[in-house]
């Protein structure tokens, strides 16, 4: 990384045309409104920060909407071992392609896009294995803070700021790969759409791509927050008969009877040991369950409350670092399958165009998980509802 | 259970006729040879005991071979928490049917069967899934050590004995249900494929059923036992790429090659972690791993040899009582999928067959996993030589 670098110190190194080329860039570095992570267990703050032109490859992107995610309160309550400092937080956007890099081939300016933390660039052993959504093309960089050149696109009065999951969408300008972004329909509401960027594909994938639930099955879904709702109607969707919701918040149960949900459980009203219970309500156990929380005890529970023979646990929720999971290998060997899923192993340039197409045709509901939009100034208070409960989903609006 | 109950008690409440039909019973009454565990982590006896004719729906079958398998070891050890005592142990027989009680449809007398401690019925909520091997039609009463109509067929001076896993197998002559027996061609020795009642197909099963490897893939399997050499030669017959065998007894080496090994490791003689060895060599992690030990710290490091998004590790080994696996969930998020298998996954009366031909033609070689042959008399040599690890697998031959 050139990180430390200043223009006035490479330019001793450089001839005459380079130093044009660099001054030209410096002309073109655009001043952009973004939420900074300066440090850990901080409150954001706003600041008007730098953005340089998109390379080669690469796409500069105004953002029009952007959620507010758990990953990002996870990475800046400082608990994230890879988080990095100061950075552009952010990964659940929607806006529009204003300028695109050398090289880029698929998209064009006014092109609607949705930034992907997981690209798919159609060419890695992962993309071509058609059994992983974990593109690794740019990987290493992504998880370094910086672009593919291995520099970062913002900076802060001369500093660099870090690159955040690869796509920084707490900015209403910011740059991406052109293998992370996904092209969409060019009239859908961004404040909507842009929850599909993370939470609504996680769900929803998760049910399709990873557990591959089928019309008839019987499913227990733990934690009935966004995740666990998206979960929920992509059950609904393709046809499962029970559809089991456990939370131990009697609240969630109206929107997830909304969604789908045909029996509620909070596991502080039952008597006895919750996974017997949801075997007997299940006559045998589920088809498939979904742990929605990152609670690695309610895991093996929902692993505990399949069938045997046949049922299929999915991890969804993202554990705190270090912890673990465990079972008797017995559940195993008597036919229950324990898997997880990142991004609902979606392909996101593939599959994030067609859940905006089904959100576009009804089959889908965004707009009830939408509880709060906000301008980027009241970004903190979009993290404080989350914390407290208050929200399924806060948008920020530029 | 009418296991306390005397003929001679029955009689005093039963009209002429019945007493008529119980005496005719009692008349056909077999003296049987068979190798009887009398309790629990004493060695076996030789006896003559008793055994009854077969009820409806039940096989009178002469056992011609018998392999001598860990799980009896485990239950006669006394560590097994669902072992009863006194029994008539062994499950990995062959042999031909004598006789066939009331309302047997599929088999008649001189058919060449292999016994199966996991029936298959064709008729319950398991069976028809299409999803899983775990038949429950005589779950419960196999459970119990007894035939289903919840007594026993075998008794010793007048007092009953236990069936064990519904095969019973230690005796020159057995009654199992109909359902429990897979009818194979008559040109077999029994003294070889008796081996398939278990062992051979747990270990091709895992590979077919189960993990389901496809051509070109990368394995790793842990433990080259007899478990893990019928994995590897599953993995050959498959068409897999790497087939690396983990083992911590170099004398296994030889053996495991011939059956298709292509690397092996040691994981005494290499410096540093086995799991990023392993996953050096297989280049990212293996595409499908097998834990065929029962070490729940090697299950572990089954799965965590598996490669990134879309390793399956599968465990074949059975655990001893409580223990328990664990892993960091990320290994599932990041697309690591957790799975076991119970006899391969097979189906008996529809695979059992299947596998037979196959040794039959030559596609898999039991002949060399045979390493002793002995009379039921030397049952307890049998057991030494499998503690001691000098046999792979012994087999009695009546």
């Amino acid at each position: 990384m050139n990180f430390s670098l200043k223009t006035s110190e490479i330019s001793h190194f450089l001839g005459n045309n380079e130093k044009e080329k660099i001054n030209n860039q410096i002309l073109r570095v655009m001043k952009v409104k973004a939420a900074v992570a300066l440090e850990a267990g901080k409150p954001l703050t706003i600041e008007t920060v730098d953005l340089q032109p998109p390379q080669a490859g690469e796409v500069l992107v105004e953002i029009k909407a952007t959620g507010v995610c758990h990953t990002d309160a996870y990475t800046l309550s400082g608990k994230d071992p890879e988080g990095l400092f100061p950075s552009i937080l952010g990964h659940e956007g929607a806006g529009v392609v204003v300028e695109v890099g050398k090289n880029v081939k698929s998209l064009k300016v006014g092109d609607c896009v949705i930034p992907l933390y997981i690209p798919e660039c159609r060419e890695c052993e992962y993309c071509l294995s058609f059994k992983t959504n974990l593109c690794q093309a740019i990987r290493v960089t992504q998880g370094k803070g910086v672009m593919p050149d291995g520099t970062s696109r913002f900076s802060l009065d001369g500093k660099p700021l870090y690159h955040y999951m690869g796509t920084s969408t707490f900015a209403n300008y910011t740059v991406v790969p052109e293998i992370a972004l996904a092209k969409i329909p060019s009239d859908v509401p961004f404040e909507k759409v842009c929850y599909i960027g993370c939470g609504v594909t996680t769900g929803i994938g998760a049910v399709i791509n990873t557990a591959k639930v089928e019309a008839g099955a019987n499913v227990i879904v733990f934690g009935l927050g966004g995740i666990g709702l998206n979960v929920i109607q992509a059950c609904r969707m393709v046809g499962a008969d029970m559809i089991i919701g456990v939370d131990i918040n009697n609240s969630k149960k109206a929107i997830a009877s909304k969604f789908g949900m045909t029996h509620f459980v909070n596991p502080k009203e039952i008597e006895g040991d919750l996974v017997s219970y949801l075997v007997e309500l299940t006559k045998g156990g589920a088809d498939y369950t979904f742990e929605c929380i990152g609670n690695v005890n309610v895991m093996r529970q929902a692993l505990e409350s399949c069938h045997k023979g046949w049922g299929v646990s999915t991890i969804v929720g993202v554990a705190g670092a270090g912890e673990e999971i465990s079972t008797r290998p017995f559940q195993l060997v008597t036919g229950r399958v324990w898997k997880g899923t990142a991004f609902g192993g979606a392909k996101g340039r593939t599959d994030v165009p067609k859940i905006v197409e089904w959100y576009q045709s009804g089959k889908i509901n965004i707009d009830d998980l939408i509880t709060h939009v906000m301008p980027l100034e009241e970004i903190n208070t979009a993290f404080d509802l989350m914390h407290k409960g208050e929200s399924i989903r806060s948008v920020i609006t530029f």
